[in-house]
């Protein structure tokens, strides 16, 4: 058996093009930020990870680096306990403490698994306990956006803010990727509109189960108000006003499951949840939720207490995706199409290009750990677009002014 | 890499001598009923597993035994999946389908971590995610007993009936293994004389925490009344009283944790000991809980939910100690010392004897896998005491009244 001790923890900070894509927040940039993580042991295997490419976190992965050698990549209590150390000892009073450690986790502890996977010969999925579905399914992700980036030539989308212009989005994913279910990102326009959005989604595709997201957009009387005519057109409603306390009072007036990625993303939010009833469904992340074991221990979590249970994502690159691919079809009681944002991204890190959906479904990858390998040439690109870009945080605000002098954040806003 | 997939399940079972302990529900027999589990690789590598040897158990995994051959070790979904089956299909409209499917998991689970340890080199603690302590603490399990079996000689031990008794019992432990913190088995004697057996105990060892454990053979009101002779004394309550809305009427009048391994039992159960903040400490068992992997998800559920974590135990042997041990080592959040019913078993089934404690603690036994060895010689026996032997329940109450022939079972009694 090699050795499978961490010789050593390289982080690469990368940004890749994204479209103009709309949110609560403002508008994408021009580059979105990302780490590629590679952690080699001392039997010369490497296993990959991706994650955020904001400085807390590229900071904190820093200070684990040295850290790390000599610590079994079976090793997550290690793992777990040298973040610790590394985000505390590192980031004295960093505000962020509670949601940067399992960043930090999440980021490496993927890799560890690859690495596991790769010397032992087992895939991931196996290693988390066992393929339970062929196929993985996942979502059309609709946003508003602008047609190109400010002083940009349009991109190949075109402009998409009228429902007319969100249905033809949603037929080419659908003709690209074949996704049956349809999220909307929402807490843009005036809900009316957004709703008016997700009807003409409806009558074109009278079968596709349909989302809409707000991110906290929508005050608690608007979205009492806005119920009526979600009930029957929606499979869930992912976080459409603010705060467990409000979404909670959503949840009381409502048949329609809750969703959030915003307020319960760390396991401290768990028992106030359960307790005030204010989310039925989990939307998991394992880039935020500290890696894929703490992902199917929510999972679990989820299980018990009757929530159920997809996935959350940001813009993202291969690797997530296969880390995604895996966690998914080892997890038992996923009971709603996943969410990714892979159709929107046109840059790739791993050789052979983008994994394709077909059917709307992705299959596990191929061969041991994650099943992917790192193009190093694409690699070298990424991290030069990430220095020339010179930007370290993300910034959907001001982006969307430059569209939009007068937009201001809310949130609520409507 | 050595090939994993499971070519074969032997269940053995086993009876051993027990002493004539006695608890709410009656008095041990002299023999214990137990199943040792061996899986067989297609690689050749047997995986150890030890747990219950009562008729529903051996039934259920005599059901599943067929379906799992070409299993991978690390499948446990695919476990799951096929004792689920195995219980339903064979045990048509069983009664306890809840409580024997995770008892038939957790016998077999256990055996493939032992399997995938012994194969890959590493040790379960190790599998389970890392060490995190050196040796995992017990406690000294006290028990009331008579001084022989009905129709046989005293045993070593002789009588336990009164505060001076169990002091010396307690003494012996302390002396023969070192324990920090001592439990007493208790609903079995009126209230008042086992808190004198408490009184007696702090006396002659006043840093010694201690624990009281009725089995729910208190009423809600008696254990009301008894609360302020407790407060101070304990550092625990078990199960006082019957069920979860009775001990959380306890619960909310005392500041003395509430510990359970009687009402939070399945998975099932967790969602309404939070909601109503019955107990605040769980005594895990890997047995009933559905093996290790169940095990780590319940301490982490424990840590999220602010609970506290000890280990349950019943009658066993070293198998089953060595699992205990491995998973103890690798839950960080365990904050109170493990029961185990070990230094009452003189039988053992692991070569080289009983595990031993130092400083009534246990090491993680050297090796891959669990670290210990099946002696065959020692299994014969226990198989054929267990057919000499000819019962298939446990039945305490049958035998306690070979001794009080007027007792009555209650639960709650007093
Ligand atoms: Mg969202
Ligand atoms: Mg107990």
């Amino acid at each position: 058996m090699p050795d499978t001790r961490i010789a050593e923890l390289r982080v690469t900070p990368i940004a890749f093009y994204d479209p103009p894509l709309l949110n609560n927040a403002g508008c994408h940039q021009p580059f979105a930020l990302r780490s590629i993580i590679e952690v080699e042991t001392e039997g010369g295997v490497i296993g990959l990870g991706e994650s955020y490419g904001t400085r807390a976190v590229l900071d904190g992965l820093a200070a684990l680096a040295p850290l790390l050698p000599g610590l079994e990549v079976t090793d997550l209590n290690g793992l777990w306990a040298h973040a610790r150390q590394a985000v505390r000892g590192g980031q004295e009073g960093y505000s962020g403490d509670e949601r940067l450690l399992p960043r930090v986790v999440g980021a490496v502890e993927v890799a560890l698994w690859d690495a596991l996977g790769k010397t032992t010969g087992r895939r991931v999925c196996d290693l988390l306990g066992g393929q339970v579905r062929d196929e993985v399914p996942f979502s059309a992700y609709l946003f508003y956006k602008f047609a190109g980036h400010s002083g940009a030539d349009p991109d190949d989308w075109g402009e998409v803010l009228t429902p007319e212009q969100l249905v033809d989005e949603a037929r080419r994913f659908k003709e690209l990727h074949g996704f049956d279910a349809i999220k909307l990102k929402a807490g843009i326009l005036p809900p009316e509109e957004e709703i008016e959005g997700l009807r003409a989604l409806r009558a074109a595709f009278p079968e596709a189960p349909l989302r809409i997201d707000p991110n906290g957009g929508w005050t608690v009387e608007t979205t009492l108000r806005l119920l009526p005519q979600l009930e029957g057109l929606i499979e869930y409603l992912e976080d459409p006003t603010v705060g467990i306390e409000g979404n909670a009072r959503v949840q009381a007036a409502t048949d329609i499951p809750l969703a959030t990625n915003m307020y319960v993303v760390h396991p401290s939010h768990l028992p106030a949840n359960m307790a005030q009833d204010a989310f039925r469904v989990i939307l998991s992340d394992h880039h935020y939720w500290g890696g894929l074991q703490a992902s199917r221990e929510l999972a679990k979590i989820c299980e018990i207490w009757g929530l159920g249970l997809s996935m959350h994502s940001n813009s993202h690159l291969g690797i997530s995706l296969a880390a995604m691919t895996h966690l998914a079809a080892a997890t038992p009681n996923l009971t709603y199409d996943c969410d990714t944002h892979s159709p929107w991204q046109t840059d790739e890190v791993i050789e052979g290009g983008k994994l394709a959906f077909r059917n709307g479904r992705l299959r596990v990858p191929d061969g041991p750990g994650l099943g992917v390998t790192l193009d190093r040439t694409a690699l070298a690109r990424l991290h030069q677009n990430y220095l020339d870009a010179g930007i370290t945080e993300r910034d959907d605000a001001t982006e969307m002014r430059k569209h939009w002098p007068d937009w201001q954040f809310g949130r609520p806003k409507f």
